[in-house]
């Protein structure tokens, strides 16, 4: 039987998870939350790295994504933009985009993505 | 190639489902729906507890968790009163928690999760 | 080390992702938007037999699903009649079901699913 790696685990989650050869980050929002979606997608994609990081990885090896965004009708493009800009080249992972309210009203983009370790 | 164990399956899902090493439980919703969320959070905690000693495995092994709230603004911190209140320490996987209508209207909460057999 | 199987990448997403025994089709809609829900969640489910394909697996290897809808009140019954239909016996996924506002307006209904390669 493998075992769990968490990794900044606090009473109400961990950030990072490794089990079964996979590695799970949990949903990124944005520390500074005064602006726009790409500066806000920018943020999260640096947490995402680093995240990844901590756990041995980097975005070269994303499995899966998903992505929901505070008003998608507004913000798809943007973020869209953003995201493009940071994957590698051939490494696009699996996603989903929907949609729904966050945490927080000024959050605008939460995401989560999936990796092999 | 490994194979699949499916549990308490029917025409529509499984509630659920191990394969590759992990344990993977659908969105769960509480039975009675007259309450609030705190005890209907309770209720869908209980089904996971149940549902993951049915697959052989139990809360300390909780990888990721996505949750779903009817009204994230109303009921975000009582449902993470009683999510802390269940998690064991030091096991609390990641978490990405949304706003999202449910199947049905009283529906306030809706939690899935994955854990390592 | 286990690798990356990665099927039609661009530079946003890739629409199958084959990692640590799992093959993760990511959210698809359906091409054709005029229709209902019921043509519509046909449409998503002969996309992810085309993808399951390509990645060497099929309905049978189902483990898990999500599943947003733009109008769960309104078309939760007729997504499941065709959703029921589609699935072989014995073989359904976990699956949480939530509302949410799709990439475009005349989305009604997105799938993802997970299945054992």
């Amino acid at each position: 039987m493998s075992d769990i790696v968490r990794i900044a685990t606090d009473s109400r989650m961990s950030r990072v998870v490794k089990a079964a050869d996979l590695i799970f980050v949990g949903g990124q929002t944005s520390n500074d939350r005064t602006f726009d979606v790409k500066v806000q997608t920018r943020q999260v994609l640096a947490n995402i790295d680093g995240f990844l990081s901590l756990a041995g990885a980097d975005k070269t090896r994303l499995v899966s994504a998903q992505v929901w965004l505070a008003d998608i009708a507004r913000d798809f493009a943007a973020m869209n933009e953003v995201w493009e800009a940071w994957l590698p080249p051939g490494c696009a992972p699996t996603r989903a985009t929907v949609e729904a309210k966050l945490a927080a009203a000024d959050m605008l983009v939460e995401i989560s993505v999936t990796a092999l370790a």
